[in-house]
């Protein structure tokens, strides 16, 4: 079972215009072969699958923590992608749901979907507009292999966060991108460490790829510096504890250089505190979400005061 | 963000025995349009995406938490799929993995997948091995209409969940079937009594869809003597209390008939005390989980006793 | 079986300029989920498929004549975009065949699929240009579930309507809007009356979704002064005379507010009688016709000699 | 625009048992890339899309009538599929809708959606259960390599019509085969006809492909003694008439070998007068059509009344 | 089995800038319906499953010949994409590897695959960025219906061709087209001789399509003044000598006219001398090939060493 | 370019018998995600678009070569497909082209595309029927990532041929599958090795994964016998030997052990030498290859008489 906090992993800025090109290469990074929702679902589903698991524990419990956490990630991928579309809107502006095609400017490149099928937000597709399919998973019940798939997609998810990082400046997804490339970090070491345990092959060593360190980016950089990249979380009311035994010691020099000590590696027994959600402008040209909130509210008011008499 | 436990919603029964036809038709429920992936990421991209959030806390907190259950129902359909794909296994028998060829009587019928690209296990396909899409979510940031979807969805899946209970008698897949009659009933009407407040149309008497009460199956009336179908649970360690303002009150008549009293209906402030998972035995015809889980153990607990010393 | 009609249900008027951006847009009108081949054909397998159909007439009669009536629906949809993708063009330019690359100017955000597979016409795909697919035919059997969804693919399409209407003022993309506004409204209301007789339950009073009415628009409002949002047309020589049982009556207030009267609703026995369909240039760098028409006219010309003599 | 006669083109036999083998296999023919829904799409599409359409009209005329027929083709291939899915089931048992699993004999082979999704009736889909798709419509704009496809694609689909044939000895299935065999037939030699007056080719001496004469099936050879293979109907009230410019003359000796006579060629100004629709009973485990028929009669009892009153 | 050759078919020019849109309408060419991954697959599945190849060689030798063919054919769409993203760049500048985000001024309409997923090379995908699939492969095993297939594909992959040549004035993609505006049309010369030896009907008479001659294209002229539409090379070191049987004797008037002599038809037995591949500098800002490529070249150097040594 | 040599990597023995299911079960080693295609088309683009070539040869050769030996392994799995299918006919039976259903017997669990889109032959679809698509094609232009990719997608390869080795008897898909164990083995270590020289990390030390030897599996012995688990063939006139500077020295001890020596790893110079194509009779039930071939041998000896006289 799940549960679910109201907070993003951490807080993202308001894009400063409407961006929807940002928001369509990103889309790549929530619904492509490499996007969160690959790496949720694989790891979910690994979990889910996994024979013997009494007598394998500890890479049941990295596998099944961390597919937790990348629920979190989808959530911050999309809410990124949000952000670029919302812009700087704060409210709803009723006149907008007119004859005037408010919509009229939209540019031709932007991706139909973010208009046409949703009301500007995201959607679990890629950046071509196709959507993320369930064919991405790999569960093969094989755990070297399926270990060995996980740090191989890691690595390409990080390599096509790194492109669109070069694609776009817009810093709402930017700093999504910083995170993630550290907390991507992460997982890619883990399972490293893993298949380390299991065959001896010191696969750590061939990180990071690309060759490029993630201290480069600022947006990565200050969450090294709050030491994010040597922390596993823990997130479960109480399991998942045996993730510990694989998640610690010292992590590679070049993992950690250029951002002081170096270590060790930390299982932290809580989620990370997490940030606030944005607030999504409703959207008359969009019929989002249909009336006015504020006419919503009032319904929802009534609604509380029925619930509460 | 979001957590996990280390249970599943309900425990299962073991199938008595390998049954991969049971577990082909179950894989509509999982990856199918109508399966929990679909419910799962339907409501989690309609809570990400909402306008207007704010002002309309208790549908963005209703749906919110139903999408944490839903991660509970991918669970409990993959684990029967892979009951009915483990059958009476117990453990790992070495000797399978040779040129002996185990697996030389799957039936013909069964799906591949199960066996090739998975150990005997679940995969995010339906029942003709299709992958689920992102292009089953819907979206679209109006209100009315997403709820609409939703009250839609849940009866659609209803429908197809009763033709495989008429289409398998394997105690587990109907044990799962059993207990998402009663929850699905309930989101069903949750998503009903939604609409209902914001457009006075009662959506609730329209149920149930197909005409067929929960309670005609025994294993669906078990959970609801226990009341299960009249409680919301609160998936989240502090957050979307505000559901609670739409489930209360009594459900219609022909929802609680036959199962004494009939209500109040009740939010509780907790999830389901849940049921242990099941123990997948290793195959080594499957190569999974490569070594007898044996060895496996003890290399992890070469790092159980390195991560303490 | 069907019959054909060589016209549309209203004339469009031409598109003043080539205008492929609205034509990318309105393509997910046509081939999108909620496009016209989904209404069209997710009435059209209804119909083949319902069961008892003897002894639930009007609501095999209403299916069937509505999926009749889509058929009319993808050509004005096609129509549009074909009228958007030829502009003001008259006539073949034997010159543009030719080295001069009369297309270089295509501009770069167009759906390629115009220009390299169709003779800058109408494809049977979404705004991304992927495909129609038969998994958006919903067929259950179920007659509730089959109207009930029915009802909502109207609002969805409806939604997905007004949205392009945002994002276009091209004369001839908003006339098609403008009619099937209408048209889809009338639909929609058709399945709430169908699900009302059957359930008890007011689904009329749920429209319209979103909450805009029709008349807000000018391209709208002309078809309602003709009373065009009261009227079921029987697209049928005999048969389908059973829908006009439920077809029948007074609309909800919501529905006809502001353009006179109000009613009676009205099962008109006879199609719509039509408008005429563009011509369509022929055009030398797409190669189409192929020789200039003039060429296979005098072709065609002797082919009638021939049948004449 | 469309209209629609409540007839199939002809009558088809009541399948004498359950058949999903043949259900499974027959599905190609409609959904698959050269069955119904592909002719009909194809030829819809190219006619809404001709350009120069004025000066080539027994063209426009000829794929435009054709597409109308095909309308009637997807028909009959959907009501064979239904026939062998319904088998001998005359009416609807309330007891099936139960626990009692009355689908537990379902094949293991049959297609799943056959059961889950549908109400054992037909679906868009091919035998794979894989979707019909809008890329199987070519629709280029140029006329010669149009007319090249459409006769390529009608003989394809009669290779692929043959094999099911062997592969089946349902008499529906073989009837509705054998059916589509002559009907196939003149669309294949009208194509080749069209062609043949654009480039001189005569393309009617490759027929028939395969090498095998439709007089060899007794399915077939009944419609050809009623001359059917020598007839192109008219699909319309009013229009298409150009189509006889092209459809006339003497057929190839090979084409009408010994049926007797040998043509001429003629163009017929209606449609054939069809034959009538089984009644597929409803059936209580799948919950189609929801109450026992006769119930819902009730409830349409009453809405003619108030209509008439 | 294959062997390879490390030369295109022929050298093509540098693209003197980098152009994304041009590569994105190449890309239908590589990995569309009509694209060369179909040609080459299409006869590369014939030639493996041909039934009673014995019998029929010169059949069989021809389409196998072809498909050797297509394989260098993909090779130079590729190339020709490669050099449209590539554009001038001759060196890899280790400092676009930064936070200095150098693709920011991506054009909003490139294939954002091209530089997400590759490092601004080809992809198996089309025009829209879709797959290729293996659902274009058509392989009946009815030689006739084969070979009128793949003498429609060659055909419907000019019109493609001619199309994407009107829409660009890219010299590199220009180039390729030309070079396969004469190979293509070998290819469907020989399709049509092949079919005239087996029905007698003079398919090649319906050459070119559409009816616009290669020698109105200058890039196509050049290769046609060296004769290579009049000659089918040997792509074996040993075999299907058997295909000269079909392509040798005169070609259709409309063929080779105005390009001087116009035949006869040679059968050479080897393959074409072929041209240099372009080298592709390394980007540092797409992590390719990650390290500069000198340092790669570095620890090549050591390899060498170390092998020799 | 590419050239073609008329034999198979090896020669397969006949099936037995008529083994439908078998052939089912090994599409996926043709046209699924880890079939052979798969290979083929990553290696074949992967060479295709990689940066800075010049300075990195052995890796380009390496890649280049590989993907050469693929286009052999396409075909020997379509072989074995084709072999299961054909069984121990040996002779066209002109009678079985009748009303008489000689296909009604095929086994209900039978891949329907193997029946009537293809003559009892291969396709590129996967086990589901589903089609390779392109998008299984890894080419990020980084030279660890994709060296990490194939190595990750010989293993997988690896896995699922060991599960299909254990579905089947089948002495035709066991010799192909023993033939690929040994030669998928061959490009396991190549690309670890060419990790190993770019990392330092010992990838070829995971080796095998499964954990199962190649020597355990008969099939695969013999061909470890004759020395070819050492061997990487050059499939090249002139070209690519550069490869060598990788494949040298001596495998891992568990690579090799058990079938004597162990090394040294040998670069061939030539391809091997290849077995012998099977003949596939013509079925006159499947219409393939349309007359007997014995007519069609007619037809075809008058061409050899033309083309020399």
């Amino acid at each position: 079972m799940f549960l679910r906090i109201d907070k993003l992993p951490v807080e993202l800025p308001a894009s400063p215009e409407i961006d929807p090109i940002a928001a369509k290469h990103v889309q790549e990074l929530l619904g492509g072969r490499f996007g969160e929702m690959s790496t949720l679902m694989n790891y979910t589903f690994q979990s889910f699958n996994m024979r013997g698991r009494d007598k394998i524990r500890p890479y049941y419990a990295l596998i099944s923590n961390i597919a937790a956490e990348e629920g979190g990630h989808i959530e911050i991928v999309s809410a990124a992608i949000n952000s670029c579309l919302n812009g700087p809107r704060t409210g709803f502006v009723p006149a907008d749901n007119s004859a005037e095609s408010s919509l009229k400017d939209v540019l031709p490149a932007a991706f139909g979907g973010h208009y046409i099928a949703a009301a500007q937000t995201a959607l679990p597709v890629d950046s071509r507009g196709m959507p993320w399919t369930g064919d991405y998973v790999f569960s093969s019940g094989n755990l070297i292999l399926d270990l060995l798939h996980n740090f191989f997609l890691e690595n390409g998810a990080r390599t096509q966060k790194l492109r669109v990082y070069e694609m776009t400046t817009n810093p709402s997804a930017r700093m999504m991108l910083g995170y993630l490339f550290v907390r991507g970090g992460v997982h890619a070491l883990a399972y490293a460490k893993a298949l380390e345990s299991l065959t001896g092959v010191e696969m750590s060593k061939m990180l990071p790829i690309p060759n490029v360190a993630n201290k480069m980016f600022p947006e990565a950089l200050q969450f090294m510096e709050q030491g994010m990249h040597l922390k596993l979380y823990r997130f479960s009311p109480e399991d998942y504890r045996d993730a510990g035994t694989i998640w610690n010691g010292t992590p590679p020099a070049a993992y950690a250089e250029g951002v002081g000590g170096g270590g060790p590696l930390e299982f932290v027994d809580a989620p990370p505190s997490g940030g606030d959600l944005a607030h999504l402008a409703g959207i008359a040209s969009s019929f989002a979400p249909n009336y006015a909130p504020e006419e919503i509210f009032e319904i929802a008011t009534k609604l509380y005061q029925k619930a509460k008499g």
